[in-house]
């Protein structure tokens, strides 16, 4: 019988050999998940778009390679390296990538339970 | 009275403006959060070390620049951007930085009470 809940492994894993999502065209995505977030890379194309969506998870980002155009509710922002945003429960957000495309990372509390689906 | 919870505004911030914690010697850390998460910059100079501890706050992170060298329980492993990692809760882990330093974004959730407080 378990009595420390510490034992409980930790996750490590590498963009090149994690699992992939393509929930849109020019959108792949590389979700990790714990028990209470998930860590999601998010690669978005050049002209590729998320449109708007709203879901309960608290969701936060930031960027690592490029320009990601952001907006949450009725404000539209460009990211870069060294912003952050976010985006409360319920709001409606979506983004399209700078013209060199993006590489980002969100964040969900709770976890994406659609992205913990295995799709290839 | 209030009848649309998405009515919460959104944060925009970045890292050059905003608040800064300087929790050990050679970390700097810019935190943001919201209900249910943290995200937080962390800035690791080179031969600073954040010392093994523990929290019941899950975490997960992901590197923006430089290296890395992350310790979970038993495990040690140096990461570089593409790389990822989720420490469960009251997982003992620590860090230091590679030769160049490092930039990584730390997650956390749910936020971390002792980053809440202003300190400067």
């Amino acid at each position: 019988m378990p009595t420390d809940e510490t034992t409980k492994p930790a996750t490590w894993a590498n963009i090149d050999s994690m699992r992939s999502l393509h929930p849109l065209p020019g959108v792949t995505m590389w979700p990790a998940a714990g028990d209470n977030l998930m860590i999601n890379f998010v690669r978005i194309e050049p002209g590729a778009v998320v449109p708007l969506h709203q879901h309960p998870h608290e969701q936060a980002g930031t960027v690592i390679e490029g320009i990601i155009i952001m907006t949450i509710e009725d404000e539209t922002r460009e990211l870069r390296v060294g912003d952050v945003y976010v985006a409360p429960p319920n709001s409606i957000h979506g983004a399209s990538a700078g013209p060199d495309g993006c590489l980002v990372v969100d964040v969900f509390s709770p976890p994406r339970e659609d992205y913990l689906i295995p799709t290839e």
